[in-house]
């Protein structure tokens, strides 16, 4: 029987996702399950380990690549993830290897995405750019030149924990006013209670029980003043920082990817207005806002398993 | 005759310097010019090559490098630099190429300068770090995996450009708080009245009429206070910053280069602490600041130099 598939893993501080896909990104098989529900990471190796040989798939796997959360490309392990709690330094391709036995490339995350975007999505048509991931948190990968930038432990394209905010929100990391305080589904979140408004007060959110961050795009689609005001200001963060960041990488294109980013094109059009206000010169009218074009294809397991074909080739 | 010069050339808003030397870093000539003395880039065009011709080693010069403000390595343009009279874009690499009648690489002053410590210097055993400018502006050159970051138009690495202070000081480039109006020669100076202290008025800085950055130092050395309290905050913000700046490019070190650097192992350790309080786990007691080891070997024209060997090897 033929390996060839890819076997793409997306560890989320909430959800994880597994699937199979081939080269061309066609998708065979695709799980989610809930990360929270698995006190270690071995609980969570074995269940995706029974899941693909139920399906009868297991000859098929050629690779396996990992997004996670402070995932270190060169070791393969996850190092500390504030929203994950699994504690310290956790040797995850290590142990998918030995239960799968075969080769194994595990990154952050939102770098597993940046080549997802590279191979199969927005970013085919460019060499330098930069992905902003938005989901429980905010991460980034970086393509410079045509290769991801991993830095030199492969921690590189951290970008939801530079501080943006002097003494702003405390984050998980323990520092305050890091970007993914504010941009992020839980940084969206966090503005229903931490955004000084006039308009807080009349506002349906402050009604919500466990309100979340789509909620809060609903509204401000209905009308809703302060979630209009939220998502004004998050966009607002954002382009700022994008604005900043370009003075590092100078990149062509951020491609928005996850929940927020979803929310159309109407959200990364407020993005790139703050974003070209504050632009130094030399940037200004030269880089695109664009949205992810994994999105319907089952992102995540596409950015993972863009791994193994991106080292392979 | 054989060809076995470089020259390379540094524009900086105050002074220019060029000069020749081989591919071992071995210097054999070198001059440095007022730049405000010349109205137009041909002017300094043509003063370099009068100089070369009247020195006997036109007929030996292999290349010319450049660094320069705002240069663009791929246009081989300085464009719209806030710290030179010339205005606009200048294809200064066309114009050296035109008199010399030799191959010319120009890019960003700190780029040169990155590639100079990669090639020659203190970034020689690294694959990973980034160079620090610290002259009337503040300059960045990011080297990754051995290359260094043009981004997708020549502009990567203009850190000085981040925005550190929220609404801060007002930067040449029209926008406020950048970190180059705070950590440079000419930031240093500004402290001096623009720094809040309870010790300014009883410091000798009051008194001096066109201060330098240099004589904050010093008088920090003799104990004044005030003096003291500027390179705390000099190398506070710095270190804050480049805290920030790893989550970009996770560099293995950052070496700081010009000036403000040349004072000594005591700023790059205060830069180092301040940095560390701020660093986010994943990258604390791993990332080095070092001081350039160009200082004392002609660094400017060794950066851009270097180009030459750089493109050549």
């Amino acid at each position: 029987m033929k390996r060839n598939l890819a076997l793409g893993v997306d560890i989320g501080g909430t959800n994880s996702v597994f699937g199979l896909c081939d080269e061309y990104g066609k998708l065979y098989f695709e799980e989610s399950v809930s990360t929270t529900d698995y006190s270690t990471p071995e609980e969570l190796v074995d269940k995706i380990y029974e899941r693909i040989k139920s399906v009868g798939h297991l000859p098929n796997v050629e690779g396996i690549g990992i997004g996670a959360p402070n995932g270190n490309f060169y070791s393969g392990t996850i190092e500390f993830a504030p929203n994950l709690k699994w504690k310290g330094i956790i040797p995850l391709a290590r142990l998918f290897e030995y239960k799968f036995k075969v080769k194994t490339i595990l990154t952050n995350d939102a770098n597993a995405a940046a080549i997802g975007e590279m191979i199969y999505g927005a970013g085919r048509d460019l060499k330098d750019f930069v992905t902003i991931t938005l989901g429980t948190g905010l991460g980034s990968g970086v393509i410079s030149g045509g290769n991801l930038i991993y830095g030199h432990d492969g921690f590189a394209g951290e970008y939801g924990h530079i501080r943006v905010v002097p003494d702003g929100r405390l984050c998980g990391c323990g520092r305050k006013g890091c970007l993914e305080t504010y941009v992020s589904a839980t940084g969206v979140v966090r503005s229903i209670h931490e955004l000084d408004s006039k308009h807080s007060e009349t506002s349906e959110l402050i009604n919500l029980k466990n309100p979340e961050a789509s909620q809060v795009f609903q509204l401000a689609e209905d009308g809703d003043e302060f979630a209009v005001e939220i998502i004004e200001y998050t966009a607002k963060v954002l382009g700022n920082s994008l604005a900043d960041f370009t003075c590092f990488s100078s990149s062509k294109a951020y491609i928005l990817f996850g929940g927020i980013a979803q929310n159309g094109p109407s959200f990364a059009k407020k993005v790139k207005g703050y974003m070209e206000d504050a632009l130094l010169n030399i940037y200004k009218d030269k880089i695109e806002i664009r949205i992810s074009e994994l999105h319907d294809k089952n992102a995540a397991v596409l950015g993972a398993s863009s791994l193994v074909w991106n080292e392979l080739s």
